[in-house]
């Protein structure tokens, strides 16, 4: 029995009824046009006997006086983590999106080990999916995202011989956690680490806040600190039903937009979503005044670390919503961006970590005692996490889209993660039903987003 | 906003992770062999038509101060309530139990009215299925075929032209409850109730539970009281995963083996269960000496009786599964089912309600001290709910199929319901997937029950 680290057990425990804190990823594969009409038939048998766990699949959660810990499960039982399930007619991808919507929003059950794959036919082009939902606790993104690919190969006679995901997992998955939008998790963890690290993390951290308050005063636009987001209905409790929705935007394009602003794949993104946001709430009229500002999760590796896993902190990030120039707005969102990298780079993980804790206690403050109303800690987090940079297959059929699903919790009623492959930016929206209700129409306005900046970056260019 | 009642405020707050407290239909229909090809796709577009909620459905749960009232909810989203779905293939009836066993573990929303109904395509042989969940603070098990049979009718054409369940609801769905497994549900509304009729009603209870403690004294066979259940396999804590198992009994062979035995069919169809509980629990070496104790609703409404609704308590039966013999066995449960129908006779139904609670005292006691670990309040619920009883329609396809899940708690891993059309009794088995792993051998052993009950008609026949 292994007692859970403390920010496992924090994930376990802020898990409510209308909370859950697992994370999903839907892949589409298409397994080509000569393959037989029973394909996913016969891989869903030949999946079906595969009934080996490997690390991290294998857990299974015990609680004893109070406290969490991880025990080894030998009581495997495939039919409880493995389902072969079917799109209605007529199987477009917003059927697609509708079941994996609904299935996202169901618990799992703490009796087992705590994931679940579906393997989902009749879509209507000949594709189909896979959908793993894990908790939080066992994986990060990041992780989750190598444990996925290690069972695919860029060969495609190769990848059938490859193992499911669960015969196949990693033992250093639970390296670094992608920070989630939890003061709580993100407070204890940086704290713990800070005690470790001794004293000597204090003076860096400590000139750090004091260059923060002094970009307050002198009215950096660059500096965005915790709780000068203004509140929107993005920031609402939550319910327990969500709706999930999923497009791929095209890497070269993105890329050719980032090079014309000298700004990242990640600064387009975050300008297109600033832009879709933009116009989502104008059209609810419910646009605030002041830009919408997002928790960005950023690597934190420098060159000379040699600690293994990925090191990763959040920082804040406004989204330029309050301009109205698309060109004006990326190179705002560049700006703050590369702000928040500079002061990273002074500091060691440890002290970011520790930093991004100490900026949050305003806006936690504000949240628990309510100062100030109009203002929330932060609208929504987006994160971008890397994936694979070349075409894979996974049994024979090729990967042909990977979205995210994360988590939400109450204030926090959508979420955006990006994986960025060679050809394609796939981005996933996961949001509550009940105050995100037209989330579908923000995948549009995404695009918008890109062909407005491409047109700027036209103009720009024209004589 | 209505205040909720006594007994539906206690379904509300007794639901937990592990324990949802809402109840299931599961509805199969067959369109007959001319039906267009795409007819269910065309019966999803109709249905999503009606966007009309009546009583009960649109009542929706609000908590204020920690009390919970029902309000109307004027926000109808039926994309939530109401989903197309479909079955891997091969579409056996086995994915379908496999299907719906999935979906009736999960939760409802409480930020919605408490239910959802899936619109299911895909069974190999051309039917379609209807699975409904319902939150059993809206309605009881009663009331609740009531409801879904008000959409259907005897006339294939007519059948066309009703509104789907949602907007055909009954205004007095509330009228009473089927009792459920849970002390402190039934002995709240017990003692509720007689308070109200005052003091009255405490000389017939006295005696009957006088008369009860003879009964131990004497040691009646006849006479179970709540406690003396032999703790088995069943008798678990609930994880929160169901295992859904689903299957019609002929009526007419179930009613000549009542016939020959003087016994009712819901004495056959106890008989059934005790044969096959045995048989379930011998194969995992599992089988107490003593007798399983079911827990058997039983309408308690006398002839005399004026009032309106069903008039249902419990009573508790032993399943004789410590009789080797058939014929032994079905003698000793109708016994015991007519000590208990002359005692409930002589009793008002608020007096039976709270003779009911009374009896439970001592397994009570023992549920919460422990006092004696080997025995437990009652090995399961089996419920027999009256069905239909001629041929019905809904929306234009013949009604093959209507099978009950029930909700499960803490030591009561399986609840059997069943309900009695004039052609078949259809039996729904709800298990907890831990503590009950093979259920759906259980009906197979049902079946194998009714096949020995017959032969041993035909032995007492034989010259």
């Amino acid at each position: 029995m292994d007692r859970i680290s403390l920010i496992d057990d924090t994930f376990l425990r802020l898990e409510t009824r209308r909370q859950p804190f697992h994370i999903g990823m839907l892949m589409l594969f298409d397994p080509g046009e000569k393959a037989p009409q029973d394909f996913v038939m016969k891989l869903s048998e030949k999946l079906r006997k595969s009934t080996e766990m490997q690390e991290p699949f294998n857990r299974h959660l015990v609680q004893k006086n109070g406290l969490h810990y991880w025990e080894e499960d030998t009581d495997f039982d495939l039919e409880h983590h493995f389902a072969h399930i079917a799109l209605p007619k007529p199987g477009r991808i917003r059927e697609l999106l509708a079941t994996v919507s609904r299935i996202h929003g169901g618990h799992l059950d703490r009796a087992y080990p705590l994931w679940r794959i579906y393997l989902i036919e009749g879509i209507e082009d000949g594709r189909f999916a896979v959908y793993m939902k894990i908790h939080h606790s066992l994986v990060d993104g990041i992780a989750g995202i190598k444990m996925l690919i290690s069972s695919m190969s860029s060969n495609k006679r190769e990848s059938t011989k490859l193992p499911p995901f669960w015969e196949n997992g990693i033992s250093n998955s639970k390296a670094q956690h992608l920070p989630v939008p939890t003061p709580t998790a993100k407070g204890l963890s940086a704290i713990s680490k800070l005690s470790k690290n001794g004293l000597r993390s204090i003076p860096p951290v400590y000139r750090e806040i004091r260059s923060n308050i002094a970009d307050i005063w002198k009215g950096n636009p660059d500096f965005v600190f915790g709780g000068q987001a203004p509140r929107c209905s993005l920031n609402q409790s939550v319910s327990a039903t969500r709706r999930f929705a999923a497009q791929s935007y095209s890497t070269p394009r993105m890329r050719a937009v980032g090079k014309a602003f000298d700004a990242s794949i990640n600064d387009v993104a975050l300008a297109m979503c600033g832009a879709a946001l933009r116009q989502y709430l104008a059209d609810l009229d419910d646009l605030p005044l002041q830009p919408l500002v997002a928790a960005v999760p950023v690597s934190v590796r420098r060159e000379d670390s040699t600690s293994a896993g990925n090191e990763v902190a959040f920082t804040l990030c406004h989204l330029a919503t309050h301009l109205k120039d698309p060109a004006e707005r990326i190179v705002a969102i560049k700006a703050c961006m590369d702000y928040n990298k500079k002061h990273i780079r002074n500091l060691s993980p440890t002290q970011t970590l520790t930093t991004a804790a100490v900026k949050l206690i305003p806006g936690a403050i504000n949240a628990i005692f309510n100062v100030n109303p109009n203002k929330t800690l932060g609208n929504l987090v987006i994160s971008h996490v890397p994936g694979p940079k070349e075409d894979l297959y996974w049994q024979g059929a090729k990967l042909s889209g990977l979205y995210p699903l994360s988590l939400l919790t109450d204030g926090a009623a959508l979420n955006i993660t990006l994986i960025s492959r060679h050809d394609t930016v796939d981005f996933g929206l996961i949001a509550c039903r009940k105050s995100v209700p037209h989330v579908q129409r923000i995948l549009k306005y995404l695009e918008d987003g890109l062909v407005e900046l491409e047109e700027a970056v036209k103009n720009r260019n024209a004589p």
